[in-house]
């Protein structure tokens, strides 16, 4: 099974700048719209875009009609510049910043913690600078020894997510906590648990997302669960269904359609990015997975 | 706030016999059916019933179009042949069996898991005879001591439901899953977390419900729950949502309407149960919170 870190440390730093000029971005916000208005924007991982550079890769979302560039946190506050350059003049913008913090939220330990709020305080100011919709967060992997699973760990979590929230609001973007499946993080396992853990941290910079990978282990209903996740869904991660590969590549497994109905009703305007490998050519899977997706909303 | 033991600590045990009759009655199922065709059954607790006997209350219950009774687990068997006679004849039906078991399944005591065991099976199977929907179960209160909140304590449940549920399910009835708010059972606290646990067990015996009041704390949307719940909803409480009183006592806040709109999508058929108090006189109170409830219903 492929890992978050397979994924992001494939992301090729070597990127050449291709224009100067300042890029000035709201952060990302969406209202509630009707069905019929939400609109598809696709993201991809930075290391799942063809290219050998940030400007190969982004030439190559551009053709596929990709909106939307999802960046690993790690080195984030050194690659602010390169990263404007790279975008300017181009109809592309930063989707999610996805990890790349130290330590973790949950830890027993506190330099481990202290480690996580530090770092993430880092990546979130550089989010901001990018205009991201905001910085996808993991309270603990199982790996990671932390607090018991208790009530007095869930109010520990929602006051660190307040504060955090809250410098993530100052600088325009926002903390996204992700549930993954149980064979990564037990702690956080669906998105309905996820919505409400915002709604008791009640802050304007403290959000939540879905991942269809994940999803397929803990939802019984993807509609359900982005319907739970409501006005607090940020952002959604889409890979194939068995196997974490490109959409498609697990064939029938490969549907979608339900959680996007969901994503519609919700009017839904924010990214659905790719995190995921392949197991076939990049160059014939890729765009046949967003042509997949396109018809998949379409049919939802 | 009142607690599940103030309801079922009121109910009445002196029912008079009114008729002699088997009631041959099969276990409860529902299909999924269209939003339009849904039926609003309205099911009421013994305790909350009005009546000196259990004959009284069925005679009152049936003046109110209720269709449902729900009763409570504690000497259940030995109420089997007096609860089929009050019920011959008449057009309400066994809904659920609320609690009324010994110990808790999460127990790290192994004496209070076997508890637990031994006096579900006794309540199930006179659940069975009575054609009851099912047993409401509710794995670990916060006072009772268990084992912590880790994978390894869900597998436990999950295979100890399947045994259980394979037992129901000999007894045509169920076990039915209950969250409740994090005051009373942070371990289980969402309805898409139910369904999760019924999926994991998979078993024709295992289902899972929603109360609104402890829905009202933990959950971000009524509707996006009862949408996961899907297929192993198999009962629903409701109370009003600030005080666990009489649908409508609380005004505005006691709109259900979303919830029932989750309801009819799902084609609901199961029951919808009150379980509650009152603070006002309840020969006003109770006949206007089932008006509101079928007003609420219809506009969902």
């Amino acid at each position: 099974m492929s890992t978050r870190r397979d994924f992001i440390k494939k992301v090729s730093t070597g990127g050449a700048l291709a224009a100067v000029g300042a890029l000035s971005m709201p952060s990302f916000a969406f209202a509630a719209k009707s069905a019929k208005s939400a609109n598809l924007n696709i993201s991809l991982q930075e290391g799942i875009a063809i290219g050998k550079s940030l400007d190969e890769k982004l030439d190559y979302m551009e053709k596929l009609g990709v909106t939307g560039l999802e960046l690993g946190g790690g080195n984030l506050a050194k690659r602010v510049d390169e990263i404007k350059k790279a975008l300017s003049n181009r109809k592309i913008k930063v989707s999610a910043i996805c990890a790349g913090f130290g330590g973790w939220l949950l830890a027993d330990d506190p330099a481990e913690k202290q480690k996580c709020i530090d770092s993430t305080r880092e990546i979130l100011a550089a989010a901001g600078e990018l205009g991201s919709v905001g910085m996808i967060l993991v309270p603990a992997f199982n790996s990671q020894h932390s607090y018991p699973h208790t009530q007095e760990t869930r109010d520990r979590l929602v006051a660190d997510l307040k504060e955090l929230g809250a410098y993530a609001h100052e600088h325009k973007t926002s903390i996204i906590l992700e549930p993954l499946n149980r064979g990564e993080a037990f702690y956080l396992r669906q998105v309905a648990d996820a919505a409400s853990i915002c709604r008791d941290a009640d802050s304007p910079g403290v959000f939540c997302m879905g991942d269809f990978w994940h999803m397929t282990r803990e939802e019984t209903s993807d509609r359900g669960a982005f319907i739970s996740a409501g006005k607090y869904l940020k952002h959604v991660h889409i890979a194939s269904r068995k196997r974490r590969i490109m959409p498609g590549e697990d064939g029938e497994a490969d549907n979608y359609i339900d959680g996007f109905k969901g994503l519609k009703e919700l009017g839904y305007e924010g990214y659905i990015s790719f995190e995921c490998g392949t197991k076939g050519n990049k160059e014939e899977t890729l765009p046949a997975a967003v042509k997949l997706i396109r018809e998949q909303w379409k049919k939802a």
